[in-house]
């Protein structure tokens, strides 16, 4: 018995043991991981351990109220309003914190304003009539306010200034009903908020200030340099004398485009805070904020081309066998080649010009030479009269093809939705049709070709 | 004297008075639009109206805290932070108030938890000590926590819960310096702040209720329509018997896949807000949202493809001259119109099944049928065994020279914000060339060649 206790005690023991060391060391590895990523994200964009502590700053700088008797003794506990000010307005850059602050004071300036207004017309109604007159106010307004916000100018704006319209309105006239010196109060809120929002914004102006603009003027000019290196990575691994296109697809440059498709929002929001952003550095105040969406929207355009163009090459790379050689293709490559690679040019132009705020000078001349070769291509290809009718049929057709291949990807992906969701089976089951997912080294989706080595 | 008075009153008068007329005239027309729009856009969901009436309804319902006085004496002044939270929490779809309202409640918990820690530990430190060991605190946890907003799971999921956790910790934490019971004032804080979001929540679920996950359901759904019905006018238009690729830069189908283009931000927060919601009507709780964004990715990716075809459809449409009509490209047409027919019956089948919530049955047929589309042109085109060759580099190269004229686009674009926010001129000026806005009609970028009719 002795022995049998001893073994049970070793078994309840070891596990006990064991797996409380393998819960430490995956903890371990856990918090390693999650420290190696935090410390990522700083040194990805330094600018970001610096804000955290400027909002710190803002708030130990606006509760100096709470500590100091003089100053607390003037504002009272609307202080603690000060205090919320600074946490919902600080914002990333400079213009989220001006666009934040400037939309809560006119807000609460407005709502303030008229909320004081409905308790004069409702203290007229009498006891009874006063909590109701007062409600209906609330309620109209407020929903009012709230249906505002689907127009699109007022929520790409002024959104926040909505909300805090809404919430001053609300606390003024309700409070109305209890509270008996409401211009005073009013006034300590007005006062305090105004303290939270020069504050906030003294510590982004003047710690380390963050740009919208000069973030969407470097945004703009790095999509553009990441477009250009698609394009030269394409005449170099592609279209080289001694390159082929072949099993391309771990290329980086073919990833290049990727992060500009999806730019859309980034752009937008950074162009919306500029504008309230006063002149810095290079930029003046109204500087054209405008022109730089239209330049993404465009290099947006591009990257969508360049996607086409990748995923028709990854794919066509892949069974590549034919290897000959006639002359004609020969020539259309080194037009493509000079496509590529002048493109590129252009946009490497373009970019150091966005950059260093200069008139892009050669940029022209980059562009001029890729249109150019176009018409070398088109020449190459007008030696045969009958070939330009099949060529530009067959090129539809391969664009088509491709298209056909992602609706086939979108099908299976449905399907696995409606495994994962459970979907009903259809009523009366005439098809019993299973979709395949797409094997791409097996589908005779493309024409089994290569450009010569 | 007398007449040269009249006429300086006439000239006086009549432009005062034509102006004021034009002035009410201008603000009508104004005033007029702008109420058309507001119309459209409560005709565009009329839940958005509905929307804003529940905002005025949660928002009378929770002031009814003040009007009543047994109620208002339990809570005193703290009532204010319910009507602050149903502003606040509020928001359009199910999911989105509940995933706002748990973050303030939890949030609030943790940190006012916290304050209250913090001010005991700060009282053993002296009349002098207190108030810098408070505002040590305040500055790490505010800076720590702000810093963590720029972890991208946070941001995605947590970033209100975050603003909220820095604002009760600053305040309990700051106030605590001044107020006496400060436990009964947190619980107070905390009561109210519970009325405010169980408002927001009853009105969100019992009164015309919005489900996240419901209009993400649909939106992925309704996108996968617009797609098809691109292909369909595709079909239908170039590639018919009768039809010919010409003049389609006015045709409506071939816009209708550009919202799809921008359906990320979106997609992401609805398929965010919907992981918070419970069963709801054909959804369960843990509804596999992620697939429904990974529709959407491959939805976009299809729009992008869907780009580039339309960009070289419309491109070389404008041009068209030759007429010949060998009989290769009429059996590449004839290929064609399957491939976009079939694609298009499949996307419709796919949309029809995820509004439905039924296994998609005929889908895989119409991909297949799509997919053997693609070998018939590949079979078309064997017959001649050196054309393979040559079309792939001429399609490559067709894709390339939309993107060179997408390039010089970019080009044009830049110059004018180069003009527009006033550039420096290079220092050396050694090229004068200048960037011609490409006019398509003239520039030799395409073959000048179409689908015989």
């Amino acid at each position: 018995m002795e022995f049998g206790l001893q073994i049970s005690q070793k078994i309840g023991f070891s596990p006990w043991w064991s797996n409380a060391i393998s819960l430490v060391d995956r903890l371990s590895t856990r918090v390693a991981e999650f420290f190696s990523k935090v410390k990522k994200i700083g040194e990805d964009d330094p600018r970001r351990i610096g804000h955290s502590f400027k909002v710190g700053l803002a708030l130990t700088l606006v509760s100096v109220f709470y500590y100091v008797t003089p100053l607390f003794v003037g504002f009272g506990v609307s202080t603690m309003w000060a205090v919320l000010t600074v946490v919902v307005v600080m914002e990333y850059t400079v213009g989220g914190t001006l666009s934040k602050g400037l939309n809560r004071a006119f807000a609460t300036l407005l709502a303030g304003a008229l909320g004081v207004a409905a308790h004069q017309i409702a203290i007229h109604c009498g006891e009874k009539g006063e909590p109701i007159l007062l409600g209906l106010f609330v309620f109209v307004l407020a929903a009012a306010a709230t249906f505002s916000r689907f127009i699109p100018e007022i929520k790409a704006r002024y959104d926040y200034g909505v909300t805090i319209f809404i919430l001053t309105f609300s606390l003024v006239a309700v409070s109305s009903y209890r509270v008996d010196e409401l211009v005073q109060l009013a006034h300590q809120r007005l006062s305090t908020i105004a303290i939270g929002v020069v504050t906030c914004l003294c510590t982004s102006v003047f710690v380390f200030p963050i740009w919208a603009g000069e973030d969407l003027h470097k945004l703009v000019a790095g999509n553009l340099e990441k477009l250009a290196s698609f394009l030269e990575g394409l005449s170099a691994e592609c279209f080289a004398e001694k390159g082929g296109i072949e099993n391309l697809e771990g290329k980086t440059f073919l990833q290049a485009y990727k992060s500009v498709l999806n730019s859309k929002p980034t752009e937008d929001s950074l162009a919306n805070f500029a504008r309230w952003e006063p002149s810095h550095g290079r930029f003046r105040f109204r500087h054209p904020w405008k022109q730089y969406l239209k330049v993404g929207a465009l290099s947006r355009q591009c990257a969508s081309s360049m996607d086409a163009l990748a995923t028709y090459i990854i794919t066509t790379s892949t069974k590549s066998k034919t290897n000959t050689d006639p002359d004609l293709p020969l020539r259309i490559r080194a037009a493509c080649k000079e496509m590529a690679a002048e493109s590129a040019n252009t946009l490497k132009e373009l970019s150091t010009a966005i950059r260093t705020i200069t008139v892009p000078s050669a940029a022209g001349r980059h562009a001029s030479a890729a249109v150019a070769a176009i018409g070398k291509w088109r020449d190459a290809l007008s030696d045969d009269t009958a070939l330009p009718q099949v060529l530009h049929v067959a090129t539809t057709a391969s664009l088509l093809a491709d298209l056909v291949l992602r609706v086939q990807k979108i099908a299976g992906s449905v399907e696995e939705l409606a495994s994962l969701a459970h979907f009903k089976q259809p009523e009366p089951p005439v098809h019993d049709a299973k979709i395949k997912p797409v094997a791409d080294e097996e589908s005779p989706s493309h024409l089994s070709i290569t450009l010569e080595k």
